[in-house]
């Protein structure tokens, strides 16, 4: 066992504070890592104040991790000792289901095992990257290519394979028409992912606030759903439409703006149920689907384009102490576009 | 302009009467057919009694039609007089549109033109079926396989197409499990279909009273949805639902059957919104889509389809002067498994 530092909830109502985790030893898979910079992520938020159900406290969180490899197991050869590498929001999964068997890790049918708050293979409560060192089996962590910026790497573990994946499974590319709703953490990244795809991309915000980002980011367009106007223009566009957007929307006004075989994927999870009439699905043969995260192997092919493409996220890097001021402003939508925590400040 | 024999509605709340009906002359590129056979679609029933908008009355429906040709205009070149034919839920459409152009008219950017209560190019209100003779353009004339049982044939222009399009869309086929619920005029048609196509078929019905025939017509598996336990046993099954039931249901539930990718079609139209919790689609990416009807060279392909595989719908012959009595059967379920009039006795 390892003592380290790290950042953790008390409660669901309190504020994080600097305190000390432990870290399994080194088993003969597992990789320990020394934690270079961890994004913050809503789902964070959304975690350490019991949102998403009732949680054992204290709780550290955190599931976009890069760092260097510090240490590996005997039987480890994969990642060796120096390699940059990332750690996402799995950390394992059972791997004999019919679903790990496709490198479908996400949609393990024993459920898999998350970064955080998750009950571990040893029976305790898996402990998340705000943190200066963790412990993970090889075959859940990442190769970060060297050509990402460090810092800017993290997110893409959450925020870039989120989108990447169904960007990649609906087959965004050229000649392809995609539209992202909401221009935050998530749809940044999905606005750039989809444009290095080859797709025509085009942003759907609430207001045009961000307009000059989006475009910046690869969008061609960019419309204010504010303005019912929007919806009658753009009525029967999309091939695809990836909503990142957590608040509830009015399903069929957004599912209209659908042509042809079209599919809206949301990434953003709703807590409510979200009426929807089935005409409107009938109408061009449209689908409404959910995609979560992404596979072990699916991540490593998304670095690797975000890598070659040279896409990034874009980020504030901010001292562990700030950590709470943070929190507040990801949900004041004051951030641009995610905030990366540098581990040095936690050592 | 000919005068015909037709069934028609005066009115959303009376009952059907004899009375006659005007057809347009035939045009160069129109076929006046003999009708032999006119299926009774629920849709019918929908639309005369206005529960799907307001109709413009005296209305004659029927969009499962069978006949002979009697006569072609100078340029058809598709059929000649004496080919067994068939019309089923367009008779036009614009030809132009991006979805036209595809051979997917019943997604008309313009909006097709239906069998019946639709305003037709020449401005006059289109008539259907329960009729002894019907003039459409050669380009929504299907031809009839001589091997498919003539009575038989008409329920597969709107049953038959409406299931085998969104089966062979989501690739119904060898190695796929293929859940059908509802066994009435579409479900069994859904479930012979898959059948032939080679998937394994389970029919979810409310009750087991329909069982026998259902393996009959190719079901490995027959569940009741009223056991709540067939949800927690079938839990991540199915590749494919086809959804045949117009009434409300829980989606949750019914999307939680889906394995990973799968897919839930509903082919029936209920009138309400149906809430959707988004956290049920993230599980195994599912997704939920609509279908309606198919193309016309969709719609030739289903006929060949169905007469090299043998398949046909099981059917109930009747007398024009039983459609009203029929109708009060459908609505109670009384049909096993479609109400086809013999246009015979309307001359």
């Amino acid at each position: 066992m390892k003592t380290v530092n790290a950042y953790a909830a008390q409660s669901a109502t309190e504020p994080l504070i600097p305190t000390t985790i432990e870290r399994r030893d080194v088993g003969a898979k597992d990789v320990l890592i020394k934690i270079a910079y961890a994004g913050i992520c809503h789902s964070d938020i959304h975690t350490v104040r019991g949102e998403w159900g009732p949680q054992q406290y204290p709780l550290t969180v955190g599931h976009e991790i890069v760092g260097v490899v510090e240490e590996v197991g005997a039987e480890v050869s994969r990642h060796k000792v120096g390699d940059r590498v990332g750690v996402g929001c799995m950390v394992n999964s059972c791997g004999e289901c019919a679903n790990c068997r496709q490198g479908e890790e996400q949609y393990c049918l024993e459920g898999n095992i998350g970064t955080y708050g998750a009950k571990d293979v040893d029976g305790t409560i898996t402990q998340g990257g705000y943190s200066t060192h963790v412990v993970v089996v090889e075959n859940f962590v990442l190769s970060v290519p060297e050509s990402i910026p460090y810092e800017a790497a993290a997110p893409l573990l959450c925020a870039g394979i989120t989108t990447y994946s169904p960007l990649s499974h609906w087959n965004a590319g050229p000649g392809k028409k995609v539209a992202v709703v909401g221009l935050g953490g998530l749809g940044h990244m999905a606005v750039k992912i989809a444009h290095a795809m080859g797709a025509e991309v085009t942003v759907l915000s609430q207001s045009l606030s961000k307009e000059e980002d989006g475009k910046r980011f690869g969008a061609t367009d960019y419309y204010a759903t504010s303005d019912p106007g929007t919806f009658t223009k753009l009525s029967m566009t999309f091939d695809l439409i990836i909503n990142t957007v957590s608040a509830k929307i009015d399903l069929d006004a957004y599912l209209s703006l659908l042509r042809l075989n079209g599919t809206m994927v949301n990434v953003g999870a709703p807590a409510d149920a979200l009426p929807l009439h089935v005409f409107t699905l009938f109408n061009q043969r449209r689908s409404f689907a959910g995609s979560g995260i992404g596979g072990i192997r699916e991540t490593q092919e998304m670095l690797d384009f975000c890598a070659e493409h040279g896409i990034a996220p874009e980020i504030e890097v901010i001292s562990a102490d700030a950590v709470n001021e943070a929190y507040e402003r990801v949900l004041s939508s004051d951030v641009r576009y995610r905030f990366v925590i540098d581990a040095a400040t936690l050592a």
